[in-house]
């Protein structure tokens, strides 16, 4: 997004200057300039300022500060302060609380705290949305629409259930569709009437994590709580526009949040933002893949970092420090993996309350002889440097990556034949073994078009939605790899499972049924044996949890499982299909052997990698705009890395640098490389 | 049992051709009729499509499915369709659905899911049963009325609590007594009114996890929940009895289940019918220990195996399919313990709700060209021609353990002295040693006639109920060996210590007394250390958990304490009393020490093993009738194994092999050798 | 206390005769002869027995109890009967009944059961205290009132809210003064009306296990909760006082208890009496610290050990015997630390209910040939030759450690940055090496006077209440030493961060200022690194979980960090300040770095060990009065130790031995030494 008023990458974050006063507004605006802030996110949690009573409005303070923060240079990304509804409001209409899984009235507190279909939040929030579309849609220093703030969490009230009932009834028009859909008569659970449908709930047909009696409802539940919350985004966002016409809107996301089915989020958001939270422990893959998926979201389309924490978070169970470099490498991932703003959560360290633990760009010592303020400043400098130059490039994968948020709701709603099973780990080995090998991918819907593609794979695609399976044909038969797992292939949209045997509608494509499918414990393991060598695969991998045991019917054995009574079964196929090449993964397969097959196939089909023999901790990735092509290596090691970007001339856009051949990054060291 | 219509091993299982059409049906005829099923299980959850409302029933599905299977010799385990209400009675009736232990009412949803004392429950599954039992009763293809399925679960809502109060003033005619029974002076809980009295549940006494503060109310609880849900059973089985005079009834238990007293429930039951479904890390000989146990429900007659999964199941943590030669030697295993049938759940897999990947004989592939069709197709040829020849077989043991479902209640009950304890694992440890010498032991209620028998093994024998010390000195004086244990004889029937020391009323047939109880943690070790050998026992064995420090009174001391302050204590105490001896093992004994104890035992009452030098994993079990005796040899082992079955000669029924001396059994592998 | 009746270590404890009839009653006068007991705890539960409905009393049951053990020479401390309301009143008041945590109304049940600003519970209790001691005022056997029993448990009723608003009303005044307290521009949660306050819990502000999205609510909830349950004992406590004018009035407390303010109940008692449960697992270290918090809740004053086990518990996970010995070494231990009686729970073992496993003086078995009750009795007669001399003698340490319940709920509630961190743990740890030391201590309030110490230790002081910054100042500048650590002088009493850098109103003091605080994950170490040795610290000494990033600004630095990204930055410093001194250790530090830098502290101040080179596993104390002093050696070993007591000549008050030099106690062994 190169946006008119600001055509760099924004730098700034979440800004509370409600809870402070002038002394400090003032010495806030000395230190952005200090660090080259130019963007701050306003008004997510001043819902019960803006609005002290069912009939009162009072914008002064908000008034003066666009104000004052236009005065000094600095953007605004407005929010609609709907986040979190007035303690008033809960008092006057219960119904804007939320009733919890076990059926208890929630009372007021906490945030993300609204009934999505309560009428009294759907008034005043969309109420509240307009006045200030009509109020500071012409404002300089508006710079974008923030609505509400990470939406989650569900509810079971009783108008969500009378909501629910009609969702239903849009969906499958008669009682006999949704008996069929759920597959009813089974525990003699058949409706006969749209009344007789109870939400699923720790009270009905659910229990904690993700247990479930009857898998469809409880999908369709999940379905229609995503959509629930955004039709509360689309009434802020409808009540924005009515006024405020070409200034964009968005909600800030958080990655692979599963409650809600981003995919279909992002159809109603102009642009995508969202909130980078990496746990202690989560690999620097992980992140990539995450931000993949956000890029992914609107087809490739450059989004907004909007939160990240400059130093540590508060909410973990150990909040290490951010050590140094780590919040500038961390910037750069997400920039390099597609965002085009830098922004923070939060500009000053509140006082009180749950998040004063948060590390903040203004610590509570209050003043800039900080590390963590020298850091961000430096950060700042750079930024400026970098202008519009990266704004709006592109990801030029040819290999991508299937996700779905409804797939992995029934994966994770199964009863049996795992509990192991998770759906965001298994993408993310397929995502790890390319990002180590310098493959770029891209995270896509189901819904996108293959056809840009070399490469797709679907990990554990255990739901196939109508037209799917055709699609996959289409694009192999053209000349493109497919590679599918275990576990795929089982069950409808509905999750009622495609009889004749596994893997259903991707059995002509895949040439292969899965007669059974064993489950090991924990710790456990069989082996992936290669019939002969493949690329730099040959002999045994370790592969565990779940193994398809599968009958080649047309496919091409290329390895057998090694031990138990299914030694000998084939443990991966490849299937010539058309011009192209169907594989099955039969089992959950050790790193060692997904790295090297992955890179076999993608010489197979001509993909390079960014980078020859990236060294490990090194990431790469390159964006792409109008003929120009920036590599970025990062280099996630403490200790300084070697990285050969081969003969030709590259100009490092932060060190102004002319370099080629074997390059030497610091540790936690940044280039960013355009070809010249 | 031989039934007259089916004198053979019934072979089939659970069968929901209503969730199902025409082509399936066919389908499964012809499967039934490859695998040789002769016997079905229909109508357990189809309430719903039964009567689909409050005025109408609906059976022309269940006419056209009796006629269809009886046309192709199929016989009927009929079920009355109560296990699940339909959703329409939920709603029209809430009484129907239950409270939960927190004091919340349920909603539609899950199954077992009706209050027990619901009048609406009552008043409608009694009515279907007798409509059922009128419209069936003299079809042919009749073999056997199943009530309801599996019942379980309380209620704890205020109609449970109201019928609580007037069962109570059924047991105990005065609220004196009732004080007296449950000790209410301490914590000042005495009642002066019945109404007084709260059910005790999480918002009362108890807290999760059979914690409670009086252990009186919650064991009165778990009785009379019990009783409630019998009760339904006895208005189902007294409605179907009123038109249907000669059809056996039952209805399927669960083992070890813990909230049902299966020995009350037997006595209402025409015949007991269970469902095996070990775990993974079941040990094969305490599946061996619960169908002895459900032989022992009715004084040893010969039960229905209602339910095993012919592969996997789904419930589990990790559902692994069985090996090869599993379901075939599990079978046989119940066979050999007293099943006359070997069932499955279920015939065709669901394809949607929570029990989709749950093991069938038709899969979802739908053919017959599976591993586990062929399995199930070659053990029904077997059962085939097995004919009547193991029919109504009883076990002729000459060991009997006491198990007792209200001592284990007010075991686990107890505050203090240890969290570790558990009543099925003791019992099994004593019942596991047995096993694995080849000693054939029933499992007996404190009810039964302990004449018959040699040795009277009751370990933890917690609760002495009202002439149990009585009929025990009586079995010991006549000549019988009785063996008892720590944490023995220590309350009555209502979890009122006996005073004067421990244990109680077994102190003069066991001549000591018990001044405290050591508990150790977990890990903790002490040691008997033996006086002098007896039989095998010799030098030291590890001990755990629990430790009384007991007195001999009377009782010779066969072994001391090797540790801590009560080293050289009475570990291991003999009473000879009258022409008999009562042993008192005080503390929980490592394996090591029980086996070639019982051995010792076993071997001075003349008790010989079925079976001499049983290899490690074979089990041995005897069925007799009529003069003649059937050896059960099952190899749990993988690999082949060698059993020497002695000079006699002795015919397998299964291969018609005559056999003597030392014969090997293939892995997984079975024999039914009787003496010709 | 010397209590003209009985100026003697009261010996006895909890008594309940109204669970038996007039045989046992016998006996019991008879074993409490054999034993020594002078003193029982009676009519704790005995509400219900006294009060059999809302308009009649009956106390011939107390009356003939009473009189009967006056008989026999037995004093008694009376209880009030409230600690459990009787089932009746629950039914007929059931505003009586406590709501949970989640919301849910609370039946009749357990005890700790009634709703601390119940109107009804208000009003009864009251009532019966009021008739006690109007009827008992003057009867002769009447040593003592305990008011209730282990006061405890929080409520979340609508009773509770409505008054925890006027608490509010009472603290803040305003409106503005509580939104700015609890910060509520955060989120948006400003109250425009106090009716719109709801009281945190489940429902609203908290989740499980001290989590808070408001820590100002949530501290001031549980501020509130004390004071309400602090009401009620004022309410019995005047209610008696109107009646009884002299004799003393306690309650039980339980040590470090998380729920109750104790530092504000000792305000209200006459003397404070505790209950000693050591679990498995507690170091003897620690129960000596809670003795001295018990001790320094009135400024010093001897307290009443009120319970004990004699021999096991029965709410522990496993409940081990004490060892022979252990009973009598843990009685001294409580006498060497202030306790001037040592009382038991129970004197007679119940035989129904939830304690019926819990060790007692009688035990089950009902005589005296028991081990327990020869111990017991011995130690009896013991106390009876040690007579009054011990009796209100003081403690004279010259170190204080802080403790305070307030800064516990603040540091326990924060969100980050760690969830390792425990307040008594940490405290712990400092008396912990000060106890190995030979050091006595006192633990003390931050309201307490410090000028009687040589040194004052504030581990972990989050929480800076309004003045005691100042004070330690005072305290130091004329000499004294302070000691705090990482992680204080964070926030003010409402949890609002001093801003302007850590450690906030501490800084001058203290000459540093702390920049960041990392965390790591538990089992990750960084060390301390001494500059140059400092007493006997030299080299390197491991730390763990937080660690500040500080500066000295004044400060000298003794340590540094040994590793990572702060390498090199202090991690110890000493500050001058007037005439003394303050350190600042700015981690977890290691017991092996704690034992060594107290001692230096001491030793600079010439605070010198009660025994020199103290051997492992002994523990040394001593109390004073009337220049007569008292040193207690008390042998935790099961070994024999040798303890050098110095030259001088000193009276075992035991034996009658005089000792000097090398003595030796045998394992579990006890010496009280007077200096003679």
């Amino acid at each position: 997004m190169i946006h008119p008023k600001l055509p760099k990458i924004w730098y700034g974050g979440d800004y509370n200057p409600e809870q402070w006063g002038p002394e400090e507004w003032k010495e806030d605006h000395r230190m952005f300039k200090l660090a080259g802030i130019d963007v701050v996110t306003i008004n997510v949690f001043s819902w019960a300022l803006n609005q002290p009573d069912e009939h009162t409005y009072d914008f002064a303070w908000l008034d003066e500060t666009m104000d004052r923060l236009h005065a000094d240079g600095i953007g605004v990304v407005l929010a609609t302060s709907t986040a979190a509804h007035p303690a008033w409001m809960a008092k006057r209409h219960p119904d804007v609380t939320r009733v919890d899984f076990y059926g208890r009235k929630r009372r007021f507190g906490g945030r993300h705290n609204s009934c999505p279909n309560s009428p009294t939040y759907r008034k005043y929030s969309g109420r509240i949305a307009s006045r200030l579309a009509e109020r500071y849609k012409d404002h300089p220093a508006l710079l974008l629409w923030h609505v509400s703030n990470e939406y989650g969490g569900y509810c079971y009230c009783e108008r969500c259930e009378a909501a629910f009932r009609e969702w239903l009834q849009n969906r499958y028009r008669t009682l006999d569709a949704v008996n069929q859909a759920w597959n009813t008569r089974f525990w003699g659970h058949t409706f006969y009437d749209w009344d007789d449908i109870v939400l699923p709930s720790g009270l009905s047909e659910e229990g904690e994590g993700n247990v479930s009696a009857f898998q469809g409802i409880s999908l369709d539940y999940r379905r229609f709580m995503s959509d629930s919350l955004l039709a509360c985004y689309k009434i802020e966002a409808e009540a924005i526009r009515e006024h405020s016409k070409d200034v964009p809107i968005t909600t800030n996301l958080m990655g692979t949040y599963p409650e809600l089915n981003y995919f279909d989020w992002a159809k109603e958001m102009d642009v995508i933002s969202w909130d980078n939270y990496p746990s202690l422990n989560t690999p620097v893959s992980e992140t990539a893949m995450v931000h993949d998926l956000m890029r992914g979201l609107k087809d490739g389309m450059p989004f907004l970092l909007m939160e990240q924490t400059p130093s540590q978070q508060n909410w973990q169970a150990y909040n290490s420090l951010k050590r140094p470099g780590v919040m500038r490498l961390w910037s750069y991932q997400a920039v390099a993996r597609g965002a085009d703003t830098v922004m923070f959560f939060q500009m000053r360290r509140s006082i009180g309350a749950c998040e004063k633990f948060h590390g903040a760009v203004i610590e509570h010592a209050g003043h800039e002889h900080t590390r963590v303020f020298r850091e961000v400043a430096e950060l700042g400098k750079e930024l400026q440097r970098l202008g519009d130059s990266l704004l709006d490039a592109r990801s030029d994968a040819k290999v991508a990556i299937l996700y779905d948020w409804e797939n992995r709701w029934a994966v994770e709603l199964s009863s049996g034949p795992t509990v192991e099973l998770q759906y965001v780990r298994e993408v993310h080995k397929y995502y790890d073994a390319l990002f180590k090998l310098g493959i770029q991918a891209d995270m896509i819907s189901v819904e996108a078009d293959y056809s840009r593609y070399d490469i797709v794979i679907a990990p554990v695609m255990y739901m196939v939605k109508p037209g799917v399976a055709k699609k996959l044909e289409a694009f192999t038969a053209a000349g493109g790899t497919f590679v599918t797992t275990f576990f795929s292939g089982i069950v409808n949209e509905n999750d009622r499972v495609t009889t004749g045997g596994y893997p259903g509608e991707l059995r002509p494509l895949l040439g292969i049924w899965a007669e059974e499918i064993d489950a090991l414990p924990a710790g456990q393991y069989n082996q992936i044996v290669m019939k002969e060598p493949f690329g730099e695969l040959d002999g045994s991998y370790d592969c565990e949890m779940l193994f398809d045991l599968i009958h080649a019917e047309g496919a091409e054995v290329l390895a057998e499982y090694g031990s138990d009574f299914y030694q000998g079964m084939p443990a991966l196929t490849v299937h010539a299909y058309g011009k192209g090449k169907a594989y099955y993964v039969a089992t959950s397969a050790a790193p060692g052997f997904l790295r090297p097959f992955l890179a076999k196939l993608c010489a197979d089909q001509g993909v390079k990698p960014l980078v020859e023999r990236l060294p490990d901790g090194v990431e790469a990735a390159r964006r792409v705009k109008e003929g120009r092509s920036f590599l970025f290596l990062l280099n996630h090691n403490a200790d300084l890395a070697a990285v050969d970007i081969g003969s030709g001339k590259r100009r490092d856009l932060l060190s102004g640098q002319i370099l080629s051949g074997t390059v030497e990054l610091p540790g936690r060291g940044v280039l960013i490389l355009e070809e010249v």
